[in-house]
């Protein structure tokens, strides 16, 4: 029969996750912020039961997954009144899902390799669809030991998993894969709007662009919303606003400056002040188009 | 019979383009600054024959391109002594395949409808390689009409051959592909250089970044290279800065800030400041390196 397999965080991403373990025939032991999720998914789903503390959820289960919103609720769940490291123990496998910083991710790492346990950082992208359609991908830090460990478990949600090194390289990498798509969508906000004050019908600039060095999946995926003023997310501009500020803290601490990244930062951040934080990322072209005193979908 | 052409400016891009139009069959009037590369293609060139100005060019042929590297020459080609202007006519069609700041390309239409004449600005992209194999990109700006002239012309020379709209239009689009293709490059490289300063293998941040949304034909052409330190030519960085400038100054003009590519195109002048400006222009990689003290292929 399979593990027995704690989930805490029943948000937009958990409980689809939740979902595909419970059809992959795992045994689940729940928790959440929101006592309605828990309830509701404990009677969704044939034989999973609820836990009042994650605490509770770690001692009925050997393997943990955490899926929370950022570094002060995983710090939270683990370290927290009602914690789980508390009930850490050696068979442990502690596996954090959530996207945060790298410094976070390590105090986690090290306080459940203390107690004999052992833990995994494995954020993903793919958004809501993918956690949905369980083709996640999964970039996951920590020994190949744990790694090998969780890969059943991983393949329940995901399709891309890759095993980028030790600790804390789940984060890295997901951090780099953030950085890479905000400053694309940053260059292709700055030539849809340069060209649209220039009088330039913008479906050219895509065709062209399209066809050579400069195209990008953001160009493919989001660059006809963003020539049409739609930007329904997707992934929302105040969750990557998260990201980047959590990068940034960790490139000022490791010492790697990334000053286009800190720039397109402060330009989400104009956003988020404008009140389009709930826009899909792509809608940091709004903000040049602010600038320029143009809007691209006029054009 | 074909038409004559009058081609000035038999660089690295030039001489192949010259190539490529023999061989479709026109018979050509070549003009260049350096006049060994008008005698060597004049013996290459079965029926070529040279002029000793741009003026003398344009006497001969009713279609005339330009193809030299910046604006400065071509408002020497075209206004200087010896220069074509005065020889252009109710007939003539001008095209200026060079890549320069819009408020020059905007100048030469202007002086060219003064005289009864029809132009173009049509620069290219994909680079000599392009050139040779006779499938660049163009972008087209100007009249439908002269457009409609000038295409067969183009086939000979480019495979993507799309008219983005009235003059300087093909500026403003190759404009908007330099803006996309080095905050591209800037995205990818902050991305790897932050990643390897915290250890982790560059070849497993392609492999993630190339899976997803991060995704992009700088990472798929430039990726392999950066991560192993290989900056051979391709498209170098001082070329990038020279149509960054001229981007820039033609933003300034219209109104339309980038701050982005401002900073981007800032990183391209310290990396030539180095004395990288001969490196391909993903060797910006290297200014990130240097600020952030790792070396991205030692990781």
């Amino acid at each position: 029969m399979a593990e027995r397999i704690g989930f805490i965080g029943l948000g937009i991403m958990g409980k689809p996750m939740v979902r595909n373990l419970a059809n992959a025939g795992y045994k689940l032991v729940l928790n959440s912020r929101r006592q309605e999720s828990v309830a509701e998914m404990v009677a969704e789903i044939p034989g999973a039961i609820g836990a009042a503390t994650p605490f509770e959820v770690a001692k009925q289960a050997d393997v943990v997954i955490m899926m929370v919103p950022d570094s002060p609720d995983v710090e939270k769940v683990v370290f927290g009144e009602g914690g789980l490291i508390e009930a850490v123990k050696p068979g442990s496998l502690i596996i954090d899902m959530s996207t945060i910083a790298t410094t976070s991710s390590l105090l986690v790492h090290e306080a459940v390799a203390t107690r004999g346990g052992q833990s995994l950082d494995a954020p993903v992208s793919g958004g809501d669809k993918g956690a949905i359609a369980g083709t996640l991908s999964i970039m996951v830090g920590g020994s190949a030991e744990a790694f090998d460990r969780a890969k059943p478990i991983f393949e329940a949600m995901g399709k891309t998993i890759v095993h980028c090194g030790g600790p804390g390289a789940g984060q890295t990498v997901k951090s780099a894969n953030q950085i890479a798509v905000a400053v694309n969508i940053a260059g292709l906000a700055e030539a849809l709007v340069f060209a649209a004050k220039a009088g330039v019908e913008p479906a050219k600039v895509l065709e062209v662009l399209g066809g050579g060095l400069a195209t990008s999946r953001v160009l493919d995926m989001r660059g006809p919303g963003m020539i049409k003023g739609e930007f329904t997310p997707g992934f929302r501009i105040d969750l990557h606003r998260k990201d980047l500020n959590n990068t940034l803290a960790t490139a000022r601490t490791q010492g790697s400056p990334i000053p286009v990244t800190a720039l397109v930062s402060q330009l989400f951040d104009a956003a988020s002040s404008a009140g389009r934080g709930q826009l899909d990322h792509s809608g940091l072209l709004t903000i040049l188009e602010d600038l320029a005193g143009v809007q691209v979908k006029d054009v």
